[in-house]
């Protein structure tokens, strides 16, 4: 469930307001550098921006979590390592290429990871390095190490916001978030499911604290705030090989009371994750679907997933279509071949507040149509259109509105509920990925 | 594998070779007839085809599989009833409305079908009912009884090309392959995966033979077939909730070698299937990948599905983008997600015959690249242009070719082996489910 429930009426409102979230707490400094270089794989130059977190002293608190994905990227192997070190004093990433299956990764994530500690005077293995980007390149480490003292000389205290304006690739808009915690505070900063050029989506996540937790109490806490807010969304159910989350902890500010600290956590993280959705790639409308009443967690959020990830209910909402026929295929769909002995007898359905479906059939008339167009219409972003060239791409740089499409379903079996994020399907979605050419 | 490598340089030419295909063995008849009603649930009249078939006698060899969505359709709850029944003397098809979750689906399928039987002289389980259309609304049962007498005297022997086009909604043009087995044929009929006005799509296949198979037999080697056929295609990983596939055998012909029965069974099904994907809604290539070196069928057939179900590899596909990081990423994802087991380090993957990844690296190069743009180009099966409305909608109504994207993916991994066929997924697509406005 959202925090807040935001409307801006153009971006200066709404970096206005981001500046607010982006307060870093004491102990961080951020640097971005950008420079232009020559990809060994392509015949024209690119640009990649170089971003620096530090902290003034390397802490043993942090906390990670990484790709499921079977083909990981090489920082996501290298990170997978380093939380087995005793302490982490910096993260330096980068955009535009992801250093996914390149020959020599490994390596080369750990030439720039220790050539960015040496200039910070810590152990070589004390920075996580992070890449975002094209699938199959190799990093131009050559060029990124003599841009690093640029971010180094960058490095300042206060605000995250060249943190979340460096790790962008073609999102819209930064993505920061902040919550209070005592006298503490914990910011949260998010790139993605933005499209890279011309390549895969990649997540990453940054959560950053004053707030004193021990590491094995941070890791638990991550672990479960992540599986209640990223893993629960969904914007074309596309596995990046690089979605990484990292929560830092310089320890400064004692923690008065863990669960406070937990629940700040889960908001941030949850607020990221809707906000990652609302910036999904053509997303026109977020589709919030809540499940109650479900025999188990795994079968709430599966349910959930198989609605967002419905490509023909997508395209309906897109069209601001309330086309009910496609909700119930998704559920059947679901249940028939993952979870047969959930019995749908008892389902219940309602969209916008309305209900659609009970007692194994639907309960539709012109009027409920009228009010479920109504609600779509009110959840939309922005009107689609298409440039001269015949490509369409999003005519805002801000979240006009927090609204959903908002979805209940009860399915009457057990006391599990889950509630999953997931956007529409909409032809500025496949002209980022289809109409651009590499 | 495909059975044919087909060209046709327009429609009057794609007609005439189904003409060839749609020769019905005797012993079974076809008529349709098409007639206007009012909707229950729409402000506007509607239109409808019902399509009969009836065989010359009841026959006992008759076998079918249905959708394992666990929101079946009406229809599909009393055919499977009708397996249990002693013989099968006709089936009775309409399109427009798919009988699914309305009120009292059942017994106005069970209405229809035994007036039907009445009609012909039937005992009134002796009628398969089939529907797809849109879900949610109800049959118009008066409208179709009174339009019955019609269907039963447009019955004739001969051509099932009635058949083939009285079934289709928005598929572009009519389906049909044959196969000649010893002294006997086989003719198969398939619907879908078109559009339905603007409702789920469905996939209806029927065959028809003259050739001698006990039922136990028959229904053997439809699900043997169905598994290796249309199991394996998938156009939008959306699945109907009324998916049917009849196989109905008159007896007339002694069957001399039922190996021979079965793999023209199975060439008809691939072929259909095949045919099926080429007419998918927005599909404008055919994705075939060849899987070897499994560990199990179940992993080949769930990463060819992988493959051909991930949106961003779909969409580099649509647009002649050789993205070859879309296409690791969806194989890790499965196996991260679904087979975690599975060692990745051997793949060897190749595009149109290409080289592209082995060890664990990409193998790319600028010449690699364009060979590969001109293998995506070549398996195009139509330029993507909006029309004067912005509406995307294809330009053709036949198939001008059947070349394929051949990827070929080695595991390495064990001696198991599928392929899967699927589509891209374009503008078009959306257009058919978006744009169209309930």
């Amino acid at each position: 469930m959202p925090s807040t429930d935001l409307t801006f009426p153009d971006r200066d409102a709404h970096r206005a307001w981001l500046a607010t979230q982006a307060v870093l707490p004491a102990g961080f400094r951020v640097g971005t550098t950008r420079f232009e270089f020559m990809p060994r794989e392509a015949p024209k130059p690119a640009r990649m921006t170089l971003t620096l977190v530090a902290l003034d002293r390397p802490t043993p608190d942090f906390a990670a979590v990484f790709t499921r994905n079977a083909f990981p990227g090489a920082p996501v192997l290298v990170g997978r390592q380093r939380l087995l070190e005793p302490a982490l004093g910096a993260i330096i990433i980068n955009n535009k290429i992801s250093n996914v299956c390149a020959p020599g990764g490994v390596e080369t994530a750990e030439r720039v990871a220790g050539e960015t500690a040496r200039l910070l005077g810590l152990p070589s293995h004390a920075v996580l390095p992070c890449s975002t980007g094209v699938i199959g390149w190799g990093l131009p480490a050559d060029a990124m190490i003599q841009a690093l003292p640029n971010a180094v000389a960058a490095l300042a205290p206060g605000s995250a916001m060249p943190m979340a304006e460096g790790i962008v690739t073609t999102d819209l808009y930064p993505k920061v978030r902040r919550a209070t915690v005592g006298k503490g505070s914990l910011v949260g900063v998010a790139k993605g499911a933005g499209m890279v050029e011309p390549n895969l989506a990649t997540m990453l996540v940054y959560l950053l604290t004053d707030v004193a937790i021990p590491r094995d109490a941070l890791r638990g806490m991550l672990q479960r705030a992540v599986e209640a807010s990223f893993n629960t969304i969904s914007v074309d159910s596309d596995t990046s090989t690089s979605d990484t989350v990292a929560l830092l902890s310089t320890g400064a500010v004692p923690c008065e009371n863990l669960a406070a600290f937990e629940a700040a956590l889960l908001t941030v993280c949850q607020d990221l994750a809707e906000d990652v959705v609302r910036n999904g790639e053509g997303v026109r409308h977020v589709i919030r679907v809540a499940l109650t009443g479900a025999p188990s967690i795994e079968v709430a959020r599966g349910l959930g997933k198989a609605v967002v990830n419905a490509p023909l209910f997508k395209c309906a909402i897109a069209g601001n279509d309330p086309n009910v026929g496609r909700l119930i295929q998704a559920i059947g769909k679901y249940v028939g071949s993952q979870a047969p002995s959930v019995d749908l007898s008892r389902l219940r359905a309602r969209i916008g507040g309305i209900d659609i479906f009970a007692d194994g059939v639907f309960r539709l008339n012109p009027e409920k149509e009228a009010a479920l167009v109504a609600h779509l219409r009110q959840a939309e972003l922005y009107a689609s259109a298409p440039a001269k060239d015949g490509v369409f791409a999003p005519p805002i740089d801000f979240p006009p509105h927090e609204r959903c499409v908002q979805i209940e379903l009860d399915l009457g079996a057990g006391s599990h509920q889950a509630t999953v994020h997931g956007g529409d399907l909409t032809h500025e979605y496949v002209s980022e990925n289809a109409d651009y050419r590499s």
